[in-house]
């Protein structure tokens, strides 16, 4: 297993991760996994409109600033939900060594708790 | 890798691949993977009422009249974040050679902006 | 392939399943499978205020009292719908023969159709 290492600069925020896992291709499939409760990762095209509709969808659908139970505890009951929506990994088919993504595909992380330091798991099966 | 093709006949469709599916089905656990960002793909229930509900709530929660920022580009921002919600894909473990599904588990492709050609990749793992 | 059995006590709840799966762990990565259509598995932190936020927020988002066609056939569209958005799985990296789980994440069983006995497919990929 190998294990990328990341810095957020911002409380929500997404980083393109595609080019860090291509090095990293091999076997049948690649898993890319966050072992993060407040964090996900998706495939999908990495246009900057598209990303900010993406985090200001999010936003509304859970909203920040709400009353949460959780926040008794952490102020960050917002992230942990929106990271349970999207899903903490991806299961990328390898094609001829190399991730089978299609054209518009990019690995994204979603940062949705930063800025902070985080790590992702990389296994090939 | 196999790949299956089909053609969906309007913007936002769902398409039981289930039968396609289980004649490629083999290994360990058999990934569903659609390469397309403005796709989707599901494991649940093919009642028609239920997949009429299952759409309305999806345009309901990301309806596709509203302003986006992606939509300069490309009007298509609703699709790209219907996708991001539910996934592109799905990994369905296999025993004795046939995929395991339970009782009303159905692999449904969910067509966010068609109609168009679109590919799925079926990889045994 | 392995199947857990665990019995649900209410129509809406979560049941933290990580110590029954820990102990099936081995193989390169471990497949954790619902093959209901009317529950979901993510992987997220166990703390009850948080596990009582996602419940109201998902009953926010897909209210159980609202018209759907689906319940013409049976009263459950709502634990459907819910079921997609979240997902059927989560496939989870081995490190050393153990889950490489992260620190605050637990495999959580979300049963939104209960009370009922349900099964839980346990792969080892």
């Amino acid at each position: 297993m190998e294990v990328l290492e990341i810095r957020t600069t911002k409380r929500v925020e997404v980083v393109d991760i595609t080019d860090k896992v291509e090095k990293l291709a091999g076997g049948e499939a690649v898993l890319v996994y966050t072992p993060h409760t407040t964090t996900a990762i998706v495939l999908n095209e990495a246009e900057s409109g598209l990303l900010k509709d993406l985090l200001n969808f999010l936003e509304k659908l859970v909203p920040s600033g709400e009353y949460y139970e959780h926040n008794r505890i952490d102020d960050n009951a917002d992230a942990h939900i929106r990271a349970s929506i999207l899903g903490n990994s991806v299961l990328i088919p390898v094609f001829n060594g190399k991730l089978a993504l299609g054209t518009w595909q990019r690995i994204l992380f979603l940062e949705f708790d930063g800025p902070r330091s985080r790590k992702i798991f990389i296994k090939k099966l």
